[in-house]
């Protein structure tokens, strides 16, 4: 792949100064490893960082600094510039579109074209595997699954059966979709007797799974995750939640049961709720924070029990002031001693 | 399926009200879900949903109000009856009980009556697999494993050398039973050297452990997990926890190596403990408790370092006023100034 | 295996006490377990409990009481003679050195010698498996990874294509190597587009990683692994982290993404780190720190945000005095106005 300034601007829409239009570049790279013939981005505060790079010409923003006459393109959006030229540069690898003769498919199964079914791979009863799909090795669908179009689902996925996945879904290794859901009942003698879990996961179009996550079944009816929501590594759905759509969940987030949760929120790492309550859209739960009542739409929330932001920042600046104020108020303990002495 | 509600307050050894005791029920759905033939419950605070719900019959306790003529189930576990409904009208589909020429079952391994092992599952030499279970593709079963009956082992599961399964084991997909406990020797030069993980791990009756959880096998002896005890996903056990019966571990809960826990604890979500303390029985730890030295008989715990439960609500609470508190202060030492210039 | 205590001693390069040096030992144990032909051992506090062991000998350090005339060795670091002793009486089982024809190997993937590479195994084009390492069953070795000598890799461990790992490798159940990066542009319509994630994963040589724990490939370059670091079950390591040499890593810990780490830090369990940030080398952070900004070298750290150990009591102390703090700034209200009327 080669590419000039001058096609690179218009691929990605940009417009680009200080250049030879002519000017060949050959690959991608970060601002660090890129030599003369690659592309870089940048975006605050790693715009600085520009001066040192190799890189034969960076994508910035109108809005960062000129590059004391270097090359640059500038796009509104360089990270998304980014991404485009990873796809230009660095495109996915072809999988061999076929179904392995070592994987197994039930023969009521519904295979697409244009699949890939790799080997030792299981497709039970009754599943339905859209056009497009590719299918990794040890990879467990269930009776019933029905999945869109273009799904890929990475080494040592299961989806457990009835699941639905849309189209364009993505599942990372270890990945667990469907199992049941954590439900029982408490008998006086104390033990605990399995609720069975009868219902089944949905996930919308376009939602990625990372790997080592878990979306359980419902008890009954679905678990939800809305189309475009994106989940990293070792998260924890729990049944019957149902989550919007473009919400992004970090990695180690755990939502309890029957939780709903509306569209665009972002759960940083390590976020939790408890169960049964309702979260609005548009919400920023910041890393660790602890939800444990409704949430409504358009709040940024740290902390744990979960407070507004800024009520957060000031009850932890405040909180490291208390050694002082011990001491304030010994001090002013005996000011009023003395004073009563007079 | 189709039962009166005539039959389904005897199955449910209920008493039923305001009914036609010949109405036909033939489905059991949530509250908001069911349709005239279907039977529903609820539980405070869901009981005033009851009204809005278009369910054919509802399930309550006899504590619960009545509801306004329409017809009721009375039983004192709303909650269990639902399981034994689920039951009923939501049989678990059979699996058939074969052992797949696709598997590999080791000529040394003895496999019992009526068992299921689907194809590319792998049974390791001397492993004793009890009568009734049933095991999904890709489940690797150690050798010398021993399975009690009527275990049941989700796709993608690990089952390490020399771990032992009581009866009606549920292991979830990704569980890893057994895997090697974290344990290394911290050399001068800064390195750690492995130690030998030689011990096993031995789940008792009734266990259910949830997808991709972990228990580690012991340094030497054994992890073990009493009967009736419940994991969620993404739970960590280290080396040598030796875990009592009918205790609930929810979603990332983590248990460092070397905890001894007695019975009928509750750890909800993220809680976790220090290594080599002692954990008595009928606890319940909040969420994200943090457990960080000995505890006793019947205590409810919460916060880091986990605290009484009623403590740790004063502590909030009093930790929620320092900035009022901080002005009040600064006010107090007005006042003196002033007292003193008097 | 039967060994005297005289042989035991040198073997451990110890000095022996109070013994028959003929006692002839055929096991090791934990202190309550072992019996009169058993070694065990003990470091601080447990050493107490040696006087009600039955064990034949025990191995303590030259710093630890006499005891009572029972047969002792005494060696520099008893866990690490443990460990040995393990090693000799307990040796890991030899795994049949063999490619199973039910395994697939591609054709263009390098196989070392003296390899196993079990049932249902799938090793990708190109991939390179080095001298001596072991692939259990389920295992997906993706293309052209290269692998060094000796690693092993347990049931359902994922390896994605491209990544690399170094000699002597151990990968738990469950791990996945090399699964995409958590990284999206997000659109002006609320939307998420992926970020390609074009790079690799690099794990130098004696790392070991936990079950079911997951290191993400680099969006470009590397994500990296030192030497000798040492990872523990349900741990997450974000794109391009880069991590120095003999770390541990404790179980849920989790590493955002773009983290630069030195050599020989300590994360304990659930502590977690934002993304973007460099950490020195020799830390030590508590379980559950949080670290949310750069860190320099040799800091024992605690609480979220983390700060420093001696800090973190002081602040942790203050806080449980605040409940008495407010009784007393109410007392000094009173005298205050007391002073005022007269």
């Amino acid at each position: 792949m080669e590419k000039t300034v001058q096609e690179l601007a218009q691929y990605l829409q940009g417009t680009y100064e200080n250049d030879n239009p002519e000017l060949k570049i050959t690959g991608v790279k970060g601002l660090v490893e890129a030599g003369p013939q690659d592309i870089s981005f940048a975006v605050p505060p790693y715009v600085e960082h520009c001066h040192k790079s190799r890189a034969g010409v960076m994508v910035l923003s109108p809005q960062d600094p000129p590059l004391d006459g270097r090359p640059v393109i500038r796009v509104e959006n360089p990270r998304g510039a980014f991404a485009l030229l990873l796809e230009l540069f660095r495109p996915q690898e072809e999988v061999e579109r076929v179904v392995s003769q070592y994987a197994f498919v039930h023969p009521t199964a519904k295979v697409g074209a244009n699949v890939a079914i790799q080997a030792f791979s299981y497709i039970e009863a009754g599943a339905v595997i859209g056009d497009g799909c590719v299918i990794y090795p040890h990879v467990y669908v269930g009776k019933r699954v029905k999945m869109g179009e273009n799904c890929t689902l990475y080494p040592n996925v299961t989806v457990r059966e009835d699941c639905i996945l849309g189209n364009r879904v993505i599942l990372q290794s270890g990945a667990v979709i469907g199992g049941d859901g954590f439900g029982y009942v408490n008998q006086k003698d104390g033990t605990h007797t399995k609720v069975l879990q009868t219902g089944n996961v949905i996930l919308g179009d376009d939602v990625e799974v990372g790997s080592n996550s878990c979306i359980d079944r419902a008890t009954v009816n679905s678990t939800i995750v809305g189309s475009g929501t994106k989940i990293d590594n070792l998260v924890q759905l729990g049944h019957n939640d149902v989550v919007g759509k473009n919400c992004l969940m970090c990695a180690h987030v755990g939502i309890s049961g029957s939780v709903t949760i509306g569209d665009n929120n972002t759960f940083a790492g390590q976020a939790a709720t408890t169960g049964h309550i309702t979260i609005g859209s548009n919400n920023l739960f910041a890393g660790r924070s602890g939800v444990i009542g409704n949430v409504g739409d358009n709040n940024k929330m740290a902390g744990f029990p979960a407070q507004p932001y800024k009520e957060w920042l000031k009850t932890e600046a405040s909180l490291r002031k208390v050694g002082d104020l011990l001491k304030k108020v010994k001090e002013l303990e005996k000011e009023i001693k003395k004073l009563q002495q007079q």
